[in-house]
């Protein structure tokens, strides 16, 4: 019998360290012989890569409005939905993505002030049906991930250059999130190593899911 | 005293006649020392521009969905109407664009299927409270329109190679929106010349607003 999709999210700060949980995650998932999808917002397609590049680097893109930025985020996620997701869901493959519409809700909507309600319309026209069955917040205090956003190498881009309390209001808007969709989202301690952080992600994925197989070294 | 900004769109199919118009009318707005600004959608900033492209020549465009191509058309016209309209209309400017959110509502929501009241929540999240004074549809039959624009020269986009039954759609969904907004809308037969288009265009603007001076050529 065919195994069901499954759609994981992957969200929080700059330096949480999203990007090397989903790799250590996809590597786990590999070894019971799950088809895994890893994909990044915005981008994970041609139109999408390109929303990406003119979001981060367009030279222009400090003057961009939070209303066109947002519109920006919902177009590269509307065709993700459509272009990838959904026929990696219905072939049963796993898909990992770095952020989803939480970021938008959290960034757009609490950080840049925009009406909540209309950045929900928004993002619900981008998904449609498609929400994650569960959702990962690797929680870090804004001190930290300031720190370790910092300490990072390569082109920044314009969110990590926002300051202390924008990494503060960023943290709380998540952990309101979490509050409101309890069911949807798990809340992860993301200050720990990095191997204790994979331990956590794995055991809530098992708990909750009928992910099992050659499970090594968790218990 | 200064004057008062007024903004001004124009509507239609392609092939109808709108960029003409809109030089004609500039001509005309310059002759009475109006200052004029000429835009046009997707575009008119340079993140608008690059929106552009993405919508009408990137490779992958084919492939686009119906809601990321509708949320990036809104992109484009959220940060026009910060970037440039707001502060023309406020400086007493007319403001003359090509395309704006009615084309979204003909395009994309009836032509594309999309709901209407998402596609409306949308486009009132692009513009805010900046609606157009006057908006002129340079209504032409069907067959006309595609004939014309047929007869082009230079890269069609998408919306060009649409087939005659698309024209049809697009013509009745203007016609609709003017029904529903005969205040805003001014209803101009584009079949006729081009002088006589031009002369109509300026008897509804004469009627409707106090743009007066040297009105050569019109009696």
């Amino acid at each position: 019998m065919a195994q069901a999709g499954l759609f994981i999210t992957f969200e929080g700060s700059e330096g949480c360290g999203k990007s090397t949980q989903i790799r250590r995650l996809a590597d786990f998932l590999l070894s019971l012989k799950r088809e895994v999808v890893v994909l990044r917002e915005p981008g994970g397609t041609p139109i999408g890569e390109s929303i990406r590049n003119l979001l981060q680097y367009d030279e222009s893109a400090g003057a961009m409005t939070p209303e066109a930025e947002l519109l920006l985020f919902a177009a590269s996620r509307a065709q993700l939905v459509r272009e990838i997701i959904r026929p990696a869901l219905a072939r049963g493959a796993v898909v990992l993505c770095d952020r989803f519409l939480d970021s938008t809700t959290v960034y757009q909507g609490v950080a840049r002030a925009l009406d909540a309600s209309e950045v929900r319309v928004i993002n619900e026209f981008a998904v449609g049906e498609t929400l994650p069955d569960l959702t990962f917040l690797l929680d870090l205090d804004a001190a930290e991930g300031r720190r370790r956003a910092s300490a990072r190498k390569g082109p920044s881009d314009r969110m990590e250059q926002e300051n202390e309390s924008f990494y503060e209001a960023v943290r709380q808007g998540y952990l309101k999130l979490v509050a409101e969709h309890s069911g949807r989202f798990a809340l992860i301690d993301a200050s720990l190593d990095e191997e204790s952080v994979e331990l956590s992600i794995k055991n809530v994925l098992m708990e909750r899911f009928q992910i099992q197989g050659g499970v090594h070294g968790i218990h």
